[in-house]
């Protein structure tokens, strides 16, 4: 099986994980200058910021790097299920002395598009990769032409078996280990997602592209038994969480630093999808996972002024503190140093 | 760290993980004759029964061996909470024509007790394991009394620090992807359950004793990774249950053999605590997770009668069918074959 080195032109078998919230090119830049693959997580950009982005990306590294975004079926709002949920969370607008009739719409989590498309293609970013599964065929081959290698997560063997048949480069086997929003997009089910240990070795046993390990992958041992499991490379997103690089907020590096961090919990209340995040005040008292949370990226709105209010109080009790089941790489260390003792007596 | 071979005088870094329900002594004798460390599950056996079982060990093999045994709490019985479950299982008493009131108390899981000790110290077992804990510190300086090196399952941080702090010898970290009964005793919070490659890592830093690694690690590329991120040997279950020494039912080894078997989930239903088995029809029915189920093992005797009847119908509909999350290493071969592959490489 091709190497991750080989697939996309790095010194190192690392990319550094897309982490849209608390990251911009300054990560990006920085990994990819220490011989890993850098990502810029694009999702939660306007053309205009995801321009400026690439150019400073540009401008401070010639290695290769990658643009990730997510490619999600924006639904159509509810206003019956947005009005439950926001009778659900009132107790805490009263708390903290919001006006529900005053919330506005958070800014969107965007699909791939065309309109991303073309500022992309004034760049050709070397790498790109997806989240919740690909862009329609006509946008994922403008992708490729100009010579991009494409990636996407899977969290089933049957979702690798899909990205495969739909022309990904390599497939990312995220396992249940992983921060953040789980790459789901053939199921709902979560008893249908598995952890590292399991996945890994599933997916190289049954595709033909190269598999990438995410999930739980937090030092230089977690990258070495990544690879005996058969993966071409590693994705590492949480590790970097404390890195001056990132722009994860003071209460999320707080949180990260604490004993509170070793229990983290999939949960739809931040966004309408499941994601990985620290167990806070919001999880424990509505549950980690709602039924009544609109479905994504909707659900974002309705607690944005909660998460505003509370860390202006320098409380993370609402904020979405995303991070995987294993923090013990997470280091106030620059990201260089980091990416180097990821594979320190590696291979 | 110790690894395990020199803790247990074994010449692999292998244990056969206990599987009450699916296996006797004939596994166990296998396993051991072939240098791993075979396992005896004592959860469902009366004193005779494990007397002779022990016997039957001790004749045919001089190799080390183990013994398992669960340590919960007998609840009382809840008349209300079994009625409820009871109403909940009534259609499908109807549709086998089962009556309700027919129904016995199915045999129980018993916990470790003077009696068992009684017996165990008869034959001075090498090796006991507990699941659920650890036994009365009386009892459990009893089985340390004869020499035994006593070993208990972690499946968090803080569990793992309780057990080494009463007395094993060493922990098993019994990560997510485990098929059979997450060993968990400090919470009832799923939330807290975590990954291989997160749990493992992080024991083996809070730990001054060794931490055999267990779950989803099918193969020896498995048992390779689970060395590399500083297991001192490894704990496989799931990969025996297709061994001709294994008692598996032909249900429960034709739907190993099937693409059902990728579909795993931890489920109450069938003894009141969580366990991880293979999605079938009462999962998908009722939810894995019942909140109805009576407390643990007292949910055993109401679904006992629907799965006999499935099960003369060649149906595994209502049984449990354990298995963990990586079913990959599942192989018609003998026990000693299998021990042996699973270090091939190795080391």
């Amino acid at each position: 099986m091709m190497n991750l080195q080989t697939l996309v032109g790095t010194e190192l078998p690392i990319i550094q994980a897309p982490m849209a919230g608390v990251q911009g090119s300054a990560l990006t830049v920085a990994v990819s200058n220490a011989g890993g693959l850098g990502s810029l997580p694009g999702a939660m950009l306007t053309p205009d910021a995801l321009r400026q982005e690439l150019t400073a990306i540009r401008a401070q590294t010639t290695r290769p790097y990658n643009v990730n975004f997510f490619c999600h079926t924006q639904p159509a709002p509810d206003p019956a299920r947005e009005a439950a949920w926001r009778a659900a969370l009132a107790p805490y607008y009263a708390e903290f002395g919001i006006d529900p009739a005053s919330i506005a719409t958070a800014p969107a989590r965007l699909p791939f598009s065309a309109a991303v498309a073309d500022v992309l293609a004034e760049f050709e970013p070397p790498v790109v990769s997806f989240h919740f599964g690909l862009p329609s065929p006509d946008l994922l081959a403008r992708v490729k032409a100009w010579g991009a290698r494409v990636l996407s997560s899977a969290t089933t063997v049957d979702e690798a078996l899909w990205l495969q048949a739909h022309g990904v480069d390599a497939v990312i086997a995220q396992g249940l280990e992983a921060g953040g929003h789980r790459g789901m997009f053939l199921s709902d089910d979560l008893t249908t997602q598995v952890g590292t240990f399991a996945l890994l070795p599933q997916l190289v046993r049954a595709l033909h592209v190269p598999v990438i390990a995410a999930g739980g992958i937090a030092d230089a041992r977690g990258v070495a038994a990544a690879l005996v499991l058969g993966a071409a490379g590693v994705q590492v997103g949480t590790a970097y969480l404390l890195c001056p690089e990132a722009t994860t907020s003071a209460v999320h590096r707080a949180v990260l630093q604490s004993d509170a961090a070793r229990h983290t919990a999939l949960t739809n209340l931040f966004t309408g999808r499941p994601a990985r995040g620290i167990v806070n005040r919001i999880l424990r008292e509505l549950g980690s996972i709602s039924p009544l949370a609109p479905r994504f990226p909707l659900a974002t709105s309705a607690v944005a002024p909660l998460r505003a209010k509370a860390e202006g109080l320098a409380s993370g009790d609402f904020s979405p503190l995303w991070a995987g089941q294993n923090v013990a790489g997470c280091r106030e260390v620059p990201a260089a140093v980091l990416t180097q003792e990821l594979v320190r007596g590696v291979g």
